[in-house]
Formats: structure tokens, sequence, C-alpha cells
């Protein structure tokens, strides 16, 4: 029983032990998420393919217990879907043009991961360990926009959320509060506990007597509040109009902001998801072969042969006692291997998410200045999804907005136009909501992560069936092959499920050869 | 009409407007929240009294018009209530004993203002323009926790807000839909637009099939989110425990984060709020007679005199043109003037709100290594009321809390408290939600604003009656004295209050010099 399920499953009060734990000496002095493996002399060689966040945490846990590792990595730089466009960054998607960021000095886009929950433990014990800053990630700001293209009298212009958000708590809250009067619970509640309930609702809708809904100073004003003179907020919207005009679509709702991953608080290295990436390189960076593309994949009779296409396009081979594999399975699948055919089948048929991202840059950072967004996210029902504002940065001259980040068929369409159609559409469309986009803007770097070599997915979007079929076979070793990577847990698209992986087999490699 | 009053009262689309403007050159160069007065001759002396934020922009934005400032403050510091507490900050409240803060250096408590919302306009020009970095006050964390001392099953145990969140949101939504299928609604929706608000509610309460709520991912899971398995999360309090628990009580109310002054994004500047005050001696420090305690003002004929104790203890007299009056109202009171009746009216009855607060530093950042705290306020019916985490310093090693920060009669009972008393028992409160306290504890500091000297209350607590009968008045000159401060305005407590009114006396003063 590790210490976490003794915390969880006691019947004991939390206090009491956690004032046990402290006693026996439990709780220090181990940090939350250090790696309890112990080193011994018996080690072996590991070869790692794919130097995305899954392998360098291998590597760097396999190095601390003695074993020798050597990664190898198909691009020119390590970190995978780790990746944060900077001045300079170059990428050639398939079938596509070359393109260079010309993002000024201090300025990126996390290209790819870009959140950091709370409760992902690994991810931010990495940090801790390995010292990167963390800043606050602003998933929701109530200062943001929805924007419902379509019809109705509130369609067709930005919307502040602070606006959609009171008036949808006060029309639920005060459906909520008719319900209860009709005494039509299911729950039995009793008077008394009933007028508790509605004091709640009152006060989480801001209703008024006959527990209506009014409107509220939550809305906001007009313009900024007034310091001499009383204001009245702007009126609520008619629930009707807010239905007609689309904004209770589901691209508005506030799922993604209540989920369990997207709470807040959220986190962000400081300077750039990469930091993460340059730290892990400063430790492993040294084992990591560069542009070695895998080709194909033994299992031996003992320890494994792997075949890999070097910087100069040669064919070279490489042996050790084990692999670990965290190639995305696209990639997986274009491998020539002796593995399992439930492996195989894996690769084959687990879906990849499709999915793109734009970074605009503007000269000025006018919608902290103009519109007072700091950081946070709009939402729209087109085909951009959302913008995202900067949270770095505050204040500062320059920003990159996310000018969208938009999935499946949304993604594809994007990912199917000239990168000059993808700014300008993303253009036209982000302009909708911000009009200042035609004055301020200055470049962009787009990305379509199905496109993007090496990778040919966002992350493993497995359905029930596949998460039946395909994703057991994952976590065991295939003879002397491991996999690793987000894929193979349910930590899908998180930093935290390369950690979690890399851990698990780091733990199952350490436990095979100690035992042998 | 001001651009602003043009842009929100016209009847064009955003759009439109915007790209007027721009043609026309109104929104280029100035940017938001420059002040706009035109320097000339004609000037004067001004005398400003208090040191305090108004004090300091007032003199700030004269002195760019030409204008002689002297300011006396009675402390031997300026910034007021922006008062950041550090390594050997002193103070001895009225009737206390003499406390010396013995924080880290780098660790801090802003004892008094503390957040900036994204819309307080001048807060966050005068930090753009003052070159003051700003970074994210989190002011909601799911993470943190309610804590209900009383009766009921989810009583006297420390509860994730993100459980209480989802759990009441998806009984509310229930609730709501309820309402809907009883054809109970004043509002008249089609059946088309029932539909999609059920279809709204379902997601906004995570409801399953009969729009019944049966918990969510949303509350999270016992432990972290493992990577190899799927769990279910924990199951839903029943509503009639939530409700007998207490956790319905105001005390655990969204109200304070959707309040408009309470919304996402909030923003503090780095390294504590006393860098904006730094800032502002670096332009107008040279002008500051510290430790002057203002004892009499008087109207002349022409121009004002002002008999203050200097930091000998002696009487002294100086004369200006102006005068800017920034005492809070409480020292105004102990002031002798010829002011007018009204003006001492609102001296002697305008309350101020009682308010303490406490930091508590600690060797270990518990909340964020054991709870995944970063950030935010956890909420108790206790008389701590609450506990704030830093939104600074994440993964560092130690760390302050604010253990404490509470009003009214529970401010009073733990001002009345001995120092060691205080800290004695917001630990003990504390404690109860953080076992850890017994053993991370270091040391603390404690402060109770209506005991301050040369503030005697935490802000202007304005009743709807007060406002009628003394408020205009503090908005007129009296003579050649003007009265500025966050009591003179509508933004009670918030530093964009004082910089308004620091504002309106410039704009008072300029344009009656002007016109002379």
């Amino acid at each position: 029983m590790t210490r976490r399920e003794f915390i969880n499953q006691s019947s004991l009060s939390i206090g009491a032990v956690y004032a046990a734990l402290n006693a026996w000496g439990f709780i220090y002095p181990a940090p939350a998420g250090a790696f309890d493996l112990q080193k011994t002399d018996k080690t072996g060689k590991v070869l790692i393919l794919g130097a995305g966040l899954a392998g360098l945490a291998a590597a760097y846990e396999l190095e601390k217990l003695g074993y020798q590792c050597t990664l190898l990595e198909a691009r020119t730089r390590a970190g995978g879907r780790i990746w944060t466009i900077r001045e300079g960054t170059q990428e050639t998607e398939i079938g596509g043009e070359k393109q260079i960021a010309h993002f000024d000095k201090g300025l990126y886009l996390n290209a790819g991961a870009a959140r950091i929950p709370n409760h992902h433990e690994l991810s931010i014990h990495y940090c801790r360990e390995l010292k990167i800053p963390l800043e606050v990630f602003i998933n929701m700001n109530e200062a943001a926009y929805f924007y419902a293209e379509g019809q109705g009298t509130l369609a067709n212009q930005p919307i502040k959320i602070r606006q959609l958000h009171a008036d949808l708590r006060g029309y639920t809250a005060e459906l909520a509060a008719k319900a209860i009067h009709a005494e039509n619970l299911d729950a039995e509640l009793s008077s008394e506990d009933a007028e508790k309930l509605i004091a709640y609702l009152k006060a989480e809708g801001d209703l008024v007597k006959n527990n209506q809904y009014q409107g509220s100073e939550r809305r906001g004003y007009g313009f900024a509040f007034g310091a001499t003179a009383a204001e009245a907020p702007a009126p609520a919207f008619a629930l009707p109009d807010i239905i007609k005009s689309g904004l209770l679509h589901p691209a508005f709702s506030n799922v993604g902001e209540y989920t369990y991953h997207q709470q807040p608080t959220l986190l962000q290295p400081v300077g750039g998801m990469d930091r993460l990436v340059e730290a892990f390189k400063e430790k492993v960076g040294h084992l990591i072969t560069y542009q070695a593309e895998v080709k194909e994949i033994y299992n031996l009779e003992s320890g494994v042969k792997v075949l890999f296409q070097n910087n100069s396009g040669k064919t070279q081979e490489i042996t050790a006692d084990y692999c670990i594999c965290t190639l995305p399975l696209p990639m997986l699948k274009k491998v020539k291997s002796n593995l399992s055919g439930d492996i195989q089948r894996a690769a084959d048929f687990v879906p990849y998410m499709k999915t793109g991202k734009i970074g605009l840059q503007f000269k000025r950072r006018f919608w902290e200045e103009d519109d007072g967004i700091f950081g946070g996210i709009s939402k729209t029902n087109m085909d951009i999804t959302q913008i995202f504002y900067p949270s770095y940065g505050f204040t500062n001259s320059k920003g990159i907005l996310k000018g969208y980040y938009n999935f499946h068929e949304r993604a594809v369409r994007f990912a199917d136009l000239s990168l000059a159609d993808r700014e300008k559409q993303a253009l036209a469309e982000g302009g909708k909501i911000h009009p200042q986009y035609a004055t301020e803007f200055e470049n962009s770097f787009s990305l379509a992560w199905h496109k993007i070599p090496f990778s040919e997915g966002g992350w493993a979007d497995y359905k029930a069936n596949d998460r039946k079929l395909y994703f057991p076979t994952l976590l065991k070793a295939d003879g002397a092959v491991y996999f690793a990577g987000e894929h193979t847990t349910y930590l899908n698209a998180w930093m935290a499920g390369a950690f979690e992986s890399a851990r698990r087999v780091v733990k199952q490699i350490h436990e095979r050869v100690q035992a042998d």
C-alpha cells in the first residue's frame, strides 16, 4: 500500500492520519513526486526511441539508476510535442511549404502542450526538481468574449463572457428556485433545507425579490466603473435572445473550464514550455542521436535490435538489452518489426486527434489595452474555435495571440489551406471579435499536428472500444520492448501522461533487471 | 463626449466605430489611460496631505503639469494602505505591542491592497507607465478547500472546492431542468428553445439521463488521476448532507469571485504591491516630508494654511495656493479646521471597515506539495474567514500564507487579542484545514487596520444613506482644499479609487488655475 493509498483508504480523519504519518517519518524528507526506485549494481543498456518528454524522462530516471541509455530522435530537436515556436523556428509540414517563425525575441507560442493542471503531480514535480519557475496559465477570463456567428439579436458581435455567465447563472438559479417552490423534488428536502437552498440560489444567481433574475453588477458596465458616479450595469439579455443567438451552443459551454484537467489553477513554465525540454537536455542531451529515423524494431532471443536511417541517409543498426519505444502510434505504424499482432493493431487503429494552432504576432497588445483581457480564451462557433491571450508579458508592447486552436474537421479545413490562407482566414474570423487585427497584425506561424512529420497527430484519441481492444497491450513488455508516451495512459494529450508512462516503463525494466 | 462614451453610445457596430475612430486618429497614439491635461505656464503651489497612492499620483500628475508640490506624510514611509510587509517591517498598533517582521528575504505579505481587477484601467495604466511588471493574482482555485465547522456529515473536514462546485452546479442544473419540464416558466420558451436550454443545463451540470446529477469527473479523484487505470471519481455528496453541513452558508458562496471587481483575471505587481509606491517615490519621493502629522487646516482669503507636527514634535506652518487632503476620514476627523460643516460631518460619520490580516511563514509549501494548491483562497465559517495562498514563488521552498483576512466582528475579535494569541488562534483554526501547520510554521506578522495609526480603518464603508448625506460634498472644493482618496469615490477599498480621485482633483485644480 502506498502512502497515498493509506491516506485515502483510512477511515481516520485527515488530521489524525497526517499526524501519524508525520510521526512515523513517512512524510519527510521525500518531496512529493520523487521516484523511489533503489539503485543497485544490476543495470543494463536501454535504447530509447524518441526524445520527446517520455523518452527524456525515462532516460533521466534510468541514468540515475545507473543504466546506459541511448536516445534516437528523428527530428533535429528534442521535445516532440513539447514545442515552443520562437524567432527562427523552422518547420515544413507533410506536403507543405517551408515556414520560418519571425516572432520578436522574447515572444513565443507553445505549439503543443501549454497547460499544467494543479493535480498533475509529476509535471509539477519535474519542474520543481529541474528548477523551472512556474507561473499561472489563465484558462478562463470573464473579460474575454463569446462570438456567435449566425442569427439572433446577440449574434455577430463580441459579447463579454461575464455578461453571459451572469445572465445564465441568474436564469438557471431562478429556474431552480421555481422547481423547489413547485415542490417537485425527487430529493426530499425539509422546508428548512429548501429555504437554505433558495438562499444559496439567490446568491448564486444574484436574484432579487420573488427569486427573479433581473440583471447583475456581475455583468459589468458599459464602460469602466466610474469613480464618482453610481452607474447602472447594462441590462440583462433576455433568455430567448441568448438561446436564439446560438449562445447556448456547446462552443460556449463552461465544460472546458469545469473539467478536472482544466479547472483553475493551471500553470505554465516561465519562458515557454520548452524550458522543460532544455532542462532535461542538460541532464541527458548528450545521449541523443538526432535525425535518426527508426525503420525496423526486432526482439532478439535476448535484447533488441533497431535499424534507423541516420543523418546521412544511411541505415544503421543498434542493439540493447531493452528498448523503450515512445514513437506516437502513427509513427510506429510505419515501422517494420517482429512485434506482436496486438501491438501492430494498436499502431494501426488507435485514432489520433487532428488539431492545429496559429500564432499571430501583433505590434500592440490591444486586447489588454482596449479590452482589459489579460490571458484566457475567447470562444466562437467560427472555424478558429477560440483565441488564446498570452498569460505572460502583461503590459508589454507586442504580443502573440493563439489565433486558432481547433480540432477535427475545423482543423482539417485550416490544415488544407496554404500558410498564407490560414493566416488570412484566422485574421478574417478573429477580426470580427477584434477589429484591431486589421491594423496591428505583424506575422504568423501556423501548424497542423496531423501534418507535422514524426508526429502526424495531436494525441491518441481513444474511443471506448479502442481502449478495450488496443490499450492494454501497450502497457506490457513485448519481449524486450516497452512502450511509453501519452498514448500508453489515460492522460492523453497531457505531459503528465508522458511522465507517468516513463516511470511505469522504468519501473518495469528495473524490476525485471533486478529479478534476473 | 469622451472617446469611450462615443464608442458605447453609438448604435454603429463595434467594428465600424473602431474603424472610424482609427481613421480619425482618435485611437493612436494615446495609450489607454494616459491623462490628457495640457501643460501651460499657469501653475501654482499645491500642498498634498498624505503620501498614500492618491497623494503620490496627484503629485506625479501635477509635477508633470509644472506645479510645485509638497507632500506631508505622518508615517516614516509612503504608500498608506499600499503596504507590503517584509523582513524588518515594524509597526505598533494603537494600544498595541511593537512588532517586527521576520519573514525571509523575498517573501512578503501585501497587508493592504492586493488585487488589481482587469477593468481597473488606471491601476493597470500606472503599472504600465511606471514599468512595473504584473502577474496573475489567483482569486479562485478549485483545488482549495471549504471547511464548515458545525454539524453534519461534511462538516469539520476540509472539502475540495471542486467537489462542492461540481455538486452544486449539478443539483442546480437538475432543478432548473425540472422547472422547464414542469412548463412552469414565466418566460415563454418555444419547445425548441427549451430543448436547447436543457442541453445547456446538461452540460453545465454534467447531468446524465433524465437530466439527473449523479456526480462528475469535475469533482476530481480520491488521489491523483492515474496513468494506466480508468478511475471512478469520488461519488457526489447528497444535497441534504451539503445543506445540513452548513456548506450553503454565505461563507462559501461564489459571490466574491463572481462580482465585477473580483472576477478573473486579477493581477498583482511582481514582487509586492509596494513596487508601485517605490515607483512613484522615484518620481516624487523628494517632495515628501515624513513624520509630518497634520493638525490644523485653514482656508485663507487666498490659499490655504496647514499646521503640522514635525519629526521633532514641533508645530510647523506651511501655506500653499491649493491643498489636496487625502487623509482617511478617521484622521480628518481629528484635524482642527475651518472646513465646512458638511465636510466635518462626513469625517465624523462615514463608517470605516474593521479588518485584519495575518501573514504566516512556513518552512515548506505544503499547500502546493501535498494539496496541489497554487494560489487562491480556502474559505471557512471560523473566525479566520479565509486563507489566501501566495500567487507568487510557486514550487519555492518557503512561503507565506495569509492566515486570515476578516471583517467586522471577526476582525474585532482577532484585533483585540495579543499578537501571540492572534498567531495562536490563526494556527489553531487554520490547522483544522491544514494539519501541516503544526510542524511547518515559522513566524507571523499580524495587523488590524482599524488599530493602525494614521489609517484607523480599512476603507470607507458607505451605507446608502451615508452616500447620500456625506459623499457628494467630498467631491467639491472647500475653498482651496480638495479631497482625494478611495473614500471620495465609489471604488472603495480599491487602488483605482485613489487614482481616479487623484485625477479628479488634479483636473479640478488645473481647470481652476487656467480659468483664473
